[in-house]
C-alpha cells in the first residue's frame, strides 16, 4: 500500500477520516465536543421518516429490495432497474468488484480513495497508479474517482466514455466512482447504458446517513445480476431499504441540500484563504488546501478539537468537510482566522 | 444446486422462508393478513432501545465496532473479543469463509440450510454432502449447522471438537453454524478456542430483529482478523451495533424467551400432532413433521393465509415457525385441527 494516497496515521490497512478515536488519541487535552471535519459526509441529514417495526424485524423481501432498486434508478435517471444494484454501503461493491474478474491489469487514476486501489490489490490484480486517464493505456480495467477525493478533479462524460468503449472492446471495464456526484453540476454516467462500464453512487454521503451503509452500482443487467448474487440475499438491512427509498424519491430536499451545502463551501473556501490556504478543489461536501505550515495547522486545529483530513502522499494538504451549525463554523472561523 | 435441500419453489438461486410476496403469487385469494410461519425466527421481538441520530449519521467507528465485538464475546462467554467478528447477518460470512482458502474438498452435513453448499460451490471449491460427521472423511473442510436446521439434529461438543482436531492438523476447517443455539440447552463451541475451528452466531432470529442484519464468526485471532479484513471497514451498520449491543448485554431477557419460545414450540408439535403430524425435529424457533399429505395441507394452509416452508429433498416435510399472538395460534389451529 505504498503507494496509496489515503493513508494519514495507519490504523489498520487504511486510514480513514470520520474516526474521532484516533483523533482523541492524538490529541487527548483536545477542547471538547470534538468537531469531525475529517470526512465529507453532509453534516445536515436528511430527516429520516419514522421507520416501520417490520424494518427491523423481517428480512427484507425481494419486494422491499426491488422498490429500492427502482427509486435508485429514478433517481440516478437510469431507465432500467435491472441495472441498478443496491448494497450495504459502496465500500462493499469496491471489494465485491476485484472478485468478479479474471486477474487484470488494473489502472487506477490517482491521487484519489484510498480502498480501490486497495480492494484490487488483495484480489491479486496487478495495480499501477496513473495521473490521468490517458496514462491507463494497456490497463484492462479502469477506476476514476468522478468528482475525485481529495481533488475534485472532473472528467467531461464524453472522455470517460470515449475511454469505457475502448475497454469494452477488449473485455474491460472502466469503474466510475460518482460518490461525490450528487450535489454536483458534474454529469453522471449513470443514465448512459454501456458494456463494462460499472458506475458507483454512495447514498450516505450525500444524505448524512454514512451510518445506515448504503450504496449502488449502475452497470450492464448482466454484470449487475453478477454482483447482486455475490451480495448474498438479505444484503441491505430493513431500515436502510425503508430510509433510502424514501429519501432518493424527495428531489426537492435534494435540490435544497446542493444549495445549502454549495453556499457552506463557498464559505469554507474564504475562511481558508484567509488563514493562507491555496484551495485545491474539492466538492461542496469538502475541500482541500494546500498551507505552508501543514502538520502545524492540523496541530493546533486538533489542539481547539477540530478533526481534518491529512494525506501521506502530499504533507502540505489538509481536507475539511463541512461544519454542521453556527457553533462549528465559529470554533473553526477562530483557529483558522489569523491572529 | 441439484443436491440442495432447501430449494422450495426456485426463486433466484436458492428460494428461502420469508418471502410473503412469493406466498401471496402462489396463493393469490388467501385470507389477509399473511401469518408468516416460514422462517425460524422468533416473532417477539427485543425491544429495541430508542437509537441515536448518530447511529444513523456518523461512520461506526473502531470503537463502536469493537464494544460491540465485546457485547458478543461476553454473551457467547468468549473469553478473547479478538476471536470474534462482526458482520452484517451471518449469510455474509457464509459467503466470505470459501474466499478465504485455497480450493478445497468441503463436506456439509445434510440435509441442511442450502446457502452452505452454495456458498463453497460458487467459490470453486469441491462440495459433497454427508449425513453424518463421520462421513465427511477426506474432505478438507466440514460443515455442520448445530442445532441442524430444519431436523433439529445435534452434535455433542466433544465429537465435534475430535473432529476439529483432526481437521486442523492437515490445515482443515469445521465451521459450525450454531444459528439457533441462543435458546437451545445446546452446548455451543464458541468459548472452544481451536485452530481451524470457525462458528458462526446469528443475531437476528434469536432477537426477533432479522432485518437489521448482524451476525458473528468466532474463531482464532489470525482468522477473524482475515475476515474482518475481507468484509472491509464499517461492514455493520450504525443501527444494528446500538442495538445488538443492548440485546447482546440483556441476558434476563434471553432467559425469558428461551422459557416462553420453548412453552411455544411444545404447543406447536401438540398442534401439530393433531393433525397427524409427526414431528422430525426443530429448534424453539421452527418445528419441522412430516405428514402424509404435505402438498394438500400446504396448499390449505396456504389458502388461509398461513405461509410454511416445504422443502424439494423430502416432499413430506413442512416447517412451522411460530406464531405471534393468540389471533396467529387460532388461525393456524383452525386449519390444523381435525374437522
Amino acid at each position: 500500500m505504498s503507494g496509496s494516497e489515503e493513508a494519514g496515521e495507519r490504523v489498520g490497512p487504511i486510514a480513514h477520516g470520520g474516526d474521532l478515536d484516533a483523533a482523541a488519541a492524538l490529541f487527548p487535552h483536545a477542547e471538547q465536543p470534538w468537531i469531525d471535519l475529517s470526512t465529507g459526509i453532509n453534516p445536515v441529514p436528511y430527516p429520516c421518516p419514522p421507520l416501520e417495526a417490520s424494518a427491523f424485524r423481517r428480512l427484507p423481501s425481494r419486494a422491499d429490495l426491488q422498490s429500492l432498486r427502482a427509486a435508485a434508478a429514478e433517481a440516478y435517471g437510469v431507465a432500467d432497474p435491472d441495472r441498478v444494484v443496491a448494497a450495504p454501503g459502496t465500500q462493499i461493491l469496491i471489494e465485491t468488484l476485484p472478485r468478479l474478474r479474471p486477474l487484470s491489469r488494473v489502472a487506477v487514476v490517482a491521487p484519489t480513495y484510498g480502498e480501490h486501489e486497495a480492494a484490487w490489490l488483495r484480489g491479486g490484480h496487478a495495480v499501477t497508479m496513473v495521473s490521468d486517464v490517458e496514462a491507463a493505456e494497456g490497463a484492462e480495467v479502469v477506476v476514476v474517482v468522478n468528482p475525485n477525493n481529495p481533488d475534485g478533479r472532473t472528467w467531461a462524460p464524453a472522455r470517460l466514455l470515449d475511454l469505457a468503449a475502448g475497454l469494452a472492446a477488449r473485455g474491460g471495464w472502466l469503474v466510475v466512482d460518482e460518490a461525490f456526484i450528487d450535489l454536483e453540476p458534474a454529469e453522471s454516467l449513470a443514465p448512459r447504458p454501456m458494456p463494462g462500464l460499472v458506475v458507483l453512487r454512495s447514498f450516505g454521503k450525500t444524505y448524512g446517513l454514512a451510518g445506515i451503509r448504503l450504496g449502488f452500482a449502475v452497470t450492464d443487467p448482466a454484470l449487475a445480476q453478477r454482483i447482486g448474487e455475490a451480495l448474498g440475499p438479505w444484503a441491505v438491512p430493513g431500515p436502510a431499504i425503508a430510509i433510502g427509498r424514501a429519501a432518493l424519491a424527495d428531489m426537492p430536499w435534494l435540490r435544497e441540500a446542493a444549495l445549502a451545502r454549495h453556499a457552506d463551501a463557498m464559505r469554507l473556501d474564504r475562511l481558508l484563504a484567509c488563514r493562507g490556504g491555496r484551495v485545491v478543489g474539492g466538492t461542496c461536501l469538502f475541500r482541500t488546501a494546500a498551507f505552508d505550515d501543514a502538520p502545524g495547522l492540523f496541530r493546533r486545529l486538533g489542539a481547539a478539537g477540530i478533526y481534518v483530513r491529512r494525506f501521506e502522499a502530499d504533507p502540505r494538504w489538509l481536507r475539511f468537510g463541512l461544519p454542521a451549525d453556527k457553533g462549528e463554523w465559529c470554533r473553526l472561523s477562530r483557529v483558522l482566522k489569523p491572529a
